[in-house]
């Protein structure tokens, strides 16, 4: 099927927490594509992956990366596709220049940021589904109900003391 | 026209900021609304506001704040549409309290946040736009003419020592 | 017993930090109810539980959140009861992100919030205690020798070389 | 008439900032002191002041301080009357410093710490308030109306490019 | 042998890193005294022991402290004696909190601070004989010698591939 | 004559800071050339610019940028020539987005990185001069120059309450 | 008369913040010298400073740098004397990096280190005056008696809303 | 061989950092040595060292520090060679303290900084064979091989779900 959502990362490493953004992807449905892509060490397969994504037929990039994480904006700076960006968790500085690395853009470029780590990639894939959702009704059930479930999650077993 | 963006922020003051997604939104042709609605002193308007706005026939949802910013989330709370972030600049810490406010959200409700202040306010317009125009092709259009005319802005005045 | 003071949370998580909270409004005799409710995952009973606050006789709500924490702000929004916020100690930033996001409300909705961690919520409780002391002459007593026996405790071994 | 609650301040220049507490509670109908106690240039007062609280019939203390700001605990250590602490904006952190040495109390002394600067200062006078609200019902009065004007404020003037 | 430094801490768990600083004065050949002296929970023994330091024969101060670290700034509020603050590591906020708070004091009151942790307290105790050094010839000697064989340490292992 | 240093800013305005650099190069006489080349607006003309930098004789280049500073690190990516990065101070954050941005390169692609703003620049443009010292005499010769005027301006001048 | 205490500061700047250590010692009147020594521009210097101090008869020597701040802390290495660390206030970070270059020193080689900016000069003078006190009974009397007229002052004007 | 970069870290335990620069250089083909340097514990050493470089055939130096690091800004203040720093990460504050301590320097003397830990003590190695490079062809086409594998590893193994 047709993929609709691109996941792209800048290390092998980082798939520990992008796969998150591909698990929430499966469990909405949404056709998807994973692929290792650097900016630093393959910056032209960054430009030709982000040049050619509408061609393509996506309509939403995601782009993690970690420390002087330039893949995300970069990918944007390639194409007029909405690119989520999701700062991956550094060593020294815990991910802080992650996530200030991909946010501030400047005007003209956006980067729709995600928080720190695995829960920015599951939201990553929230995101892009709910922007897919109003063109595939189909989508917006799925995130409709993915929300209920997640709330009766919380109403079914709302006692911290007991076991869930 | 029917808007497709909705532009929300806390407080009248941060007009001064958000302005520039709505002139952004103006320029790219894509029709949207403005409206003060603050998390913490119109709670239930808010509540309202989100909880509508798929009925009535917004598709993104911007919304700007600042210090403990909790109308972006918030908004995300209610509605599976696509929610934008802008971390407005706060007084003391300049804006810091407003963008882990926005961006630090937990698994399962996403916020797409933008850069702090003015350039994060444009680029939420740009962004939204990016996201309809998988469905608007004239907005996809007008968003290819922003980029190639901002590219050829730099272009044609890349010696920064001649006036512009 | 009616309960006085109400300790909610963002998520199950929380309790092994909030906990304390509880045990110490148990050790000062104070009756008490333990919830969780999700700002982002169960907004409508979040709003709910605190709009009804005031009626079901609550005289003070301790609320413990983590990351982008909405919980004790939205709370604040929705009732004139004294709210009090515990940072929890979040995984990729220590809880700065908790704090900010708790603390730095904007005038008109205030949330006294205290110190990031089991320490904080242990303060909540005793706070909580000391505000109902001012009513409840076995609160303020209970208080006293808490403290008492505190300080006594540090006055017994104050030889740091020895054991305790 | 007997002051409830005690607003205090390590300096002169604190008083900038700690004045929007006093209004509040001018504003609100609490009857209240307003002093000045350095914990660092007066500590004999500080301690007098905080130990003989209770007996002298205050109910909460408001204590504002900058830098490395001790006023708010080292009160709190000499009373078990409920101490509210502001952090006033200092001139080179910003008020980082104050919001640390004020809010990161250890377990068994809490502070209830508002936001940097005037917005935390009014607000400290608003929960200084919703605390007497539990016992005085025209302080609980004053500010479910205060909170209905706050609100209606923003609903009447909730188009951003209109003047107000 | 009367006692010429004092070093004083927060908790007995501080000890863990103020050892240090005994042992750096054990090492010198420096008398001094070791307590438990909390600001918080045991305010009033603060005061005494501060208060009472000049007329004991203490010719130095050394606090430890962590979190909102009101010790060494409370004891220089109550003694001409110089103060030394070393930040014990806390928890949440890696002693930045307790940096701050210790090291930021208003103009009138000095607290001479170390670095967070363990290097901290030592240097506390190097910068106590340092001082005493200008009295103590035999001190000022031993820190010569201590210089000396730390340079030499250095000098003769200076290969970092060879086992030390 | 051909330049052997490209300096590249990401925006015009940007020259307030890089000009420092230019100066410095002028005074020492190293032959060079500006240019506005935008990772984000232009990023065709940043590969060009770093891809053919080698071979049209370039032996350095410097680049600055501000707020999410994607410029140093994907000129770097595209060139095995030494790429120096400055921080150029940005509106909220004060630089430390740039200054991470630049500096948290990932291993295999290195940027040098200097202060944030106009030292950062000046300083970017003596480390080119040093490395082009290992092959140019003269160069050498002008730093060993600069660096003694530029002590001698201190030592001739080392009382600060005299005028300069 | 024989100074007893050397103030110097890394650049001619510095002396609008060093100032206020310098006016500290002449009111406590402890003599002193001033100077501007480099640590970068002028190495050779600070080392000769450094390791002759003790043989001049100086008995602590007060530094002030800013930004990347190593005065202090390269003094420290060349003498076994106390040497007091002043961060001053830097541009783009506001002092946080001149407060962590001199405060984080290595076990070995200690620095006390003050305040960021003017208040942090001044407590250098003051720091040093006590250290002092021990060996002068004037000085150790100038400091009471400076002590009091503080705490008398604040006590004298303890209304912040009446003028001073 | 005559070594062209020296290597030099200020105590035995940043080897585990330090040695990443080594491999680099040893991978490279750059000749090179490897020496312990502290700046607050061999300051003479230090001194001698940056002071003999020149003249002893030295083109780079790599200096790794932590804390408050001041070996690479002193090595730069005592040689016009081109000094590279490296800034180990530390134990309280994650290497923050390091990196400030290192990039910040003053207008006049620079230092080319490298991400925080084992990375940017590889990139140190890496950008001085790039210096080296535009002497030394062998150099370059080493660098250009090291790319070129750098990529194609990427490149073969890019899909992050299966083992590499």
């Amino acid at each position: 099927m047709q993929p609709l959502v691109g996941i792209i990362m800048g290390s092998r490493s980082d798939w520990a927490t992008m796969s998150a953004a591909a698990e929430m992807l499966e469990q909405l449905g949404v056709p998807h594509e994973v692929k290792v892509v650097s900016a630093h060490r393959t910056p032209d397969r960054l430009f030709d992956y982000a040049a050619g994504a509408e061609a393509r037929g996506l309509q939403v990039i995601i782009a993690g990366a970690g420390g002087a994480a330039h893949l995300p904006g970069m990918v944007a700076a390639k194409t007029v596709l909405p690119v989520l960006g999701v700062p991956v968790q550094s060593q020294a500085l815990n991910g802080m220049d992650s996530l200030l690395s991909i946010v501030q853009m400047p005007k003209g470029i956006p980067v729709g940021t995600l928080a720190i780590g695995k829960a920015g990639a599951a939201n990553a894939g929230l995101l892009a589904a709910s922007m897919l959702g109003n063109q595939y009704p189909e989508v917006r059930k799925a995130l409709h109900a993915f929300r209920r479930a997640q709330t009766d999650a919380v109403l079914d077993a709302d006692d911290p003391r007991l076991p869930a």
